[in-house]
């Protein structure tokens, strides 16, 4: 559906009369307000938004509204972002052996819950070439190795420009990528994590987490810095396990867990729910 | 803690122009909006608002903000509310010979958790006396049997009356509550049932979960109204059960659930979060 | 893994001596206890249990184990099932146009989640015959309508008896099965009802809970018998949902219970541990 | 009710013939068992049994059955203990300023669901005084410095081995115990710590919690040792938080967790549901 309808958002430090201003121009300019969260951080005297309003009735043209933001935005410190509905955005997911990710998200995909396009597969194995083929999403196969890995990110990286490509989904890739390829996507790489951060980072968690003995293990999607495992968490989900699980049972439990978190975490992004600021996230719901 | 913040609740027909005009007439008095949570629902084309705002820095005065709230309301039909946050709210507290919910309020009270003053423990059994007693809230015995049930509700009512009561909380109370009663306090009396609504009306749903075999129990708060536990549902809960649990096991786990969404339906009410329409809620969080 | 091991799933009235006997004649002839777990229903009088046991060290043969099971059944008047690892399950899968399901099964399936053959999906409509098709499992369309309805149960009733297979999925199959198709089968044939039963029996349950106004949905997996949606429960999940969620929302987060709650019960179904009485379960966790 | 039921847990070395033999005893007596649950650890070999038993149809008597018992033992290695149901168990609440958890657990036995004597509650402030005087349990006021850390754990020491209590509970108690103290009761020390370990050890978690901002915050209940939160962990619970959430609403959240993890612990105990080996828990349900 191309709906005539734009999303807001925005982030600045905290003033009286920002919501007044912004609803303001947009009411002046006939856009009608569909939905409106805010949240204050009173500890980083902070203000963030997210507008989503309709376009239809605009009394005035596209260009003119966004000049009226743009003055309130400047008034304000804004920093903000507007967003077509039409717009249909390019997704590219990263994966590897692991296919139950990669899967979820490309049924997801066709049962409509994704608003986006899936603009590719990478993987640095070829197994998933008859999954991508199966949803007729192009396939690229771009193994890595500890000497290849710098000219891989490289023809990922191109692969990726040339396409339009603003969001990269590691559903499950088991490669670290390098900061240099990090620094380049900006709160634009999500990644999912299988265990509850901060516990259990790194290799094996699920194994950490039956040597440790807990009671639930979790999964966290999260923006991908440079420190691992370590970017603003967007999403986590946990469930309860026994002294009954063995480590593929924790396996098994967990991939419902990172299917759901990383979904739930791409489709946020897509419905511009996300803002990153001081390590972490306004996830507005 | 009397903040200066006041809460403006606001249920209306969906219109262009209702954001901005709310924002620019609390913007006008000089008024910060802390918090702003909006619904439209586009079947009923309604709209709904919670705005909270910081009053210390008002330019006028309240009575000028009033009028003019007031006035923005009468152009666009709002049905609205505005509650100042030291204005301490008071309730009562209806028990029966179950204390579960009756602690659970009760300590959670004094722990800060519910910003009101609990004004009387209304019982038709002598039990919970020590209890309320313990807690320094007045305690009122009124036995209630069939022969006497008007009467009864008579002398609840004039109890409520005379103390300002705005919110009757049935904490497991055992009667029920006649339509005349009801009909004085709409949208004011809330109760916990102990079942996932609507499965299980009426009595002992815990031993009708059992007979018949459901793998979870749940409890409902809702408003009360004539129709027996058919109201506006406000909070709901679930947990796991099995095979191996007695009805006995059900009472126990779901005394946690019932204390839980009791007391989170009293919250939500007492900061100004729920809005009534349709047979159904909305519930800002 | 085709393990040399065995369950045995025993229901019975409740006697002293029966957890003795049933362990002495499996240590009689050297199988060796890797699980065990039983109930006992005081109100029925029933007594229930499961035993999963090691083969490889028998000290006689299977023949002589299931005599002597046999003799203890029959002295204690039990309703026994004897399951060994190696033998492959057969299960049809049923679906409509909503695939969801169908491709969860699959998927979990081929993650080794499922210790089964997927022998065939019949489907009333074309729609799904490309995803058997990815998975490698044959697909059989069977149309039916108000007319053909008998004859098609016929033609599906005869694909199951050609192929051995012993369980049918209703992987939200949109058909009502005939009383006399479901007698053929009984407690094997598995639906999913995208309701937390007992509440929203029958259609649109997610239309009907967004009407009512619930804060949290549900999905139940069952046996079918010949009362709609009224059949034993085997596993149940809930989702909160709130006044932001469409009817559409409440469908798109129904479908990640109902895949879990589905999949739960085939793979309780596969590992034997399921029981059925007064029209209840037994799940052994 | 002091009922004729007795509960045998039992942790061996796995070999065969171990639950043949102990049912066989058990048998041989005329106890009847009333529920069985094991679990076999392949990794470490070792099995582990909870056997409760109804003795009221013992055809010898408890000492004969005690030396069959111990004769199994011994042929088996067993680690195993024998509880009677109808000796009450004495447990011990150490509390300091916060009075949730100790409120909690004073509820729920009064309610009947913790099957032991509350023998004493203890804490380093005098404010928890009263409570425990409504509850009629009879309070120690030890205060602890760190000069009188030595003798206030002497005192207390003193009190609970002259009650003969076997369970101490640390309900919220804010005091670190020593080495010394804490390897007096090994495996009898339940500590409730706020937040899902093994992330966020140590002081102030819900204030790390909020900074790393975390999308879910914990508790978890375990078994204190030498280690500071790193004791067998018991059990665990979750609850969803969001940006919106500040530091005093994790705690406000927080708090729920605490006291059903808190609370499931110490009913484990009673229940005799847990055993404790390679620095895990078993826990029977």
């Amino acid at each position: 559906m191309t709906e005539q309808v734009a999303t807001l958002l925005v982030a600045c430090p905290d003033r009286k009369g920002l919501v007044a201003s912004l609803a303001q121009v947009l009411y002046g300019h006939g856009a009608n307000i569909l939905d409106s969260d805010q949240h204050s951080d009173p500890i980083a005297s902070m203000f963030f938004q997210r507008l989503r309003f309709d376009l239809s009735s605009l009394t005035t043209d596209r260009v003119s509204l966004e000049n009226g933001i743009r003055e309130v935005g400047e008034r304000f410190a804004m920093d903000w972002k507007l967003s077509y509905a039409e717009r249909v955005r390019k997704i590219a997911v990263f994966a590897s052996k692991q296919e139950h990710c990669l899967y979820d998200l490309l049924i997801r995909h066709r049962a409509g819950e994704l608003a986006c396009e899936i603009a590719m597969v990478i993987s640095n194995h070829p197994d998933a070439e008859p999954i991508a083929r199966h949803f007729g999403v192009p396939f690229h196969h771009v193994p890595v190795t500890a000497e290849t890995k710098a000219s891989a990110e490289a023809a990922a990286h191109e692969l990726i420009a040339a396409s339009g490509v603003e969001l990269i989904v590691l559903a499950r890739y088991m490669q670290i990528l390098s900061s240099a390829f990090v620094a380049k996507y900006p709160s634009r790489i999500i990644n999912i994590h299988h265990s509850f951060l901060p516990a259990f980072v790194g290799a094996n968690p699920y194994r950490q987490a039956y040597e440790k003995g807990v009671k639930m293990i979790g999964a966290t999607s999260h923006f991908v810095t440079a420190d691992l495992d370590q970017g603003p968490i967007i999403e986590q989900a946990t469930v309860r396990v026994s002294h009954r699980d063995s480590v593929d049972d924790l396996v098994r439990k967990g991939r419902d867990l990172e299917k759901r978190v990383l979904a739930q975490a791409v489709r946020n992004h897509l419905e511009d729910r996300i803002l990153v600021y001081a390590g972490k996230t306004v996830v507005f719901d």
